[in-house]
């Protein structure tokens, strides 16, 4: 077995993997195994008992959404009962940052990877403030997500219908020329979204009002994108996966308790830690005391070779992560020394447009005890409260090395 | 008198400048001295004769806008019989790009800056393809510049009246985050106004295949937001003219033959010497053979600290003008030589956040002997024809010793 060619024929099929997003849909009629009484989460595997306060509260706030609880104590008892039936995002092609939680009648993204005729799913980014992503769910919250399911989600779906769909890569390679990394930093990708769904938006529906809401909430919300982008990210990470003997990291996740990666030539087994607090910047009345553990499966995207891979294209991200433009230079230094190969289509102009690091590899994370970089969100630890800042963070080694084992098992080597 | 101290009065007023896109209206109702028979052009003034291929084009295609001449040649006979006269835009507050024409029944921006009540102008931009202000003037060009005057302008006018005007420097603060310089990378800057304009004209036109077709237009064009702009350098450079004693530059203008500047302390003297040809990468088809020497008041970014001076902030531009990300660092970082301060507003994040060179002062380039770096688009030198290609090229060296010579004089210093 040559693990070189392997992890080759990995990167290969995650760099040509091209997401068109071409829909918006209703989670239950199109994710596969979605059923009224699932929700899906973010990361890897978890009880109710083991879940942080923030996955905890968007749980409840999702069946409160779904009309299965009338209040927290009902949603919790429900829970509690065993009514409820709980699943991994990647477990169904599916991935949602912070919370990530999903259930049946929530309006998702399908994004179309189009070389490999394979599809991947993400809900709609509800913007800042108290959102369900960071675990709150007080009124004002389902009222959003009612809004953006009943109002915003046909609008856009209509509007994805008269177009020939969204070239998400494309887009991605470009908002990478104009200062986004695609993680914690998407303004001018949700920028170049909003430009190309501003005319259909404004061509095909007929209530003024709702279209100027549609428009200025998609404009405001420099996160727009990030959904639809890391559908995409999975999409392509997904193209790179069961390659049999390839040691590349196909999906990177954490629930707010764990960390969990899975490994191309792996299968479908996860390799799980305690997940970290990240270190960054806090917003006012807020500190490191507050924050719950490292969550969500938005790095989808470090796995697919960019956001904290592809820092170096976002120096002005370090006013919102901590760092100086330096340390963001470097990050996408140290990311090529863990990685197969350099991005096609992503490149980094002040790099002379030199391609991010893409496909990290197992061996080398563990060989040169470098772990992969992640930008993030930081949520605070309570349920209902939301994001208290942002910053960096590092998946525990140990998943790492346990995928080592586990390689060396499964191919009989050593 | 202190030089130094005028100069930094100079550009103190220049930073603390904050202009507004308020309004768009007619020019002949709202350009100081415009008439009926009067055309605005870029650069310093000029007449026919002297007229570069571009110009002239340009200068035909709006007698025909405007139904003065009916064809070429009986826009040619009015103009060579003298019924046809001619100013810098800079000597009425406008500033346009390349040819820079603007007639009395043009839609024009209007820019007003708050900090010290005055206003600039400048026309509406027209995107790619043949253009007037590339001499153009078939009669698709005639076509889409009615088309933007009758229907665009009305709906952007309607849209900035329901608003409380678009903060220019604001904007260009936020764009130079995002790759941008300003002068020939416009493309996060014409994002961000499409993101306010939206909404606006969501909500408040009536036709939806009017406000399909602008926001189509808008959002086609990365120059989108040049326009108003330079409308917003001008109304900043203009806020550091007339400051007694001091030697910075104000205006920076080419009319296609000839290369003007200003200077603050010395009134509205132009100095002139013939512009050069721009060196640059040319589209298929084209090279410097075809190339007319440069022209435009798009030097009026530069003039106010951003365009080739910001070079640093956007590496991706050298796939468009030449050179390497590195050649980009280094000409913001040579500018630093000539330049009086460094911006409070305009930063740029690779370089730790520092301002970018503003305020050129006279002294400092005969001195050093650095002309500024600037970047353009570059015109076909025969009519009709429109853009071939985009560059570097700095003014001749002589136009700032005869500023010195004549601010000695003037201030009878040596």
């Amino acid at each position: 077995m040559d693990i070189e060619q392997a992890n080759q024929e990995a990167v290969e099929r995650m760099m040509s993997a091209r997401p068109i997003l071409k829909n918006i849909a209703v989670a239950g009629d199109v994710i596969p195994g979605m059923k009224e009484n699932l929700i899906l989460h973010a990361g890897p595997p978890i009880d109710w008992e083991r879940m942080s306060g923030p996955l905890r509260g968007a749980v409840i706030g999702a069946l409160l959404f779904e009309g299965l609880a009338k209040d927290e104590k009902q949603a919790i008892d429900m829970v509690v009962s065993g009514e409820i039936d709980f699943a991994p995002c990647h477990q169904h092609d599916t991935v949602g940052p912070m919370a990530g939680v999903t259930s049946a009648s929530m309006a998702v993204y399908v994004v179309d990877n189009v070389t490999h005729e394979r599809r991947a799913y993400s809900n709609l980014n509800e913007g800042y403030g108290k959102v369900l992503r960071y675990g709150a769910y007080a009124g004002e919250v389902l009222d959003k997500l009612h809004w953006m399911n009943d109002v915003m989600a046909p609008v856009l779906a209509d509007a994805l219908a008269q177009s020939e769909g969204i070239d998400l890569r494309a887009l991605l390679s470009e908002a990478l020329h104009m200062g986004d990394e695609g993680h914690n930093r998407n303004k001018a990708g949700s920028l170049l979204y909003l430009k190309q769904l501003s005319p259909l938006i404004a061509g095909i529906v007929e209530d003024n009002k709702v279209k100027e809401e549609v428009l200025q909430f998609l404009g405001d919300n420099a996160l727009s994108v990030l959904n639809p982008v890391m559908a995409a990210c999975k999409a392509m990470a997904d193209a790179a996966h069961d390659v049999e003997g390839s040691t590349v990291v196909t999906v990177m996740a954490r629930n707010g308790t764990d960390f969990g990666i899975r490994v191309s030539g792996l299968g479908d087994e996860w390799f799980t830690a305690p997940a970290e607090v990240p270190d960054g910047l806090y917003f006012p009345g807020f500190d490191s005391e507050d924050a719950n553990p490292d969550i969500g499966d938005s790095t989808i995207t470090e796995t697919a070779g960019i956001g904290g891979f592809a820092m170096a294209a976002a120096p002005a991200i370090v006013t919102f992560v901590s760092g100086t433009p330096e340390d963001a230079l470097n990050a996408t230094l140290e990311m090529y020394e863990i990685t197969v190969t350099e991005h096609k289509n992503f490149t980094i102009p002040v790099l002379d447009f030199r391609g991010t690091p893409t496909g990290i590899d197992i061996r080398k994370v563990v060989e040169l005890g470098v772990t992969p970089r992640v930008n993030t969100g930081i949520a605070h630890k309570e349920p209902g409260i939301g994001q208290i800042g942002a910053g960096l963070v590092r998946p525990p080694m140990k998943i790492f090395e346990e995928a080592i084992y586990a390689f060396a098992e499964k191919y009989e080597i050593g």
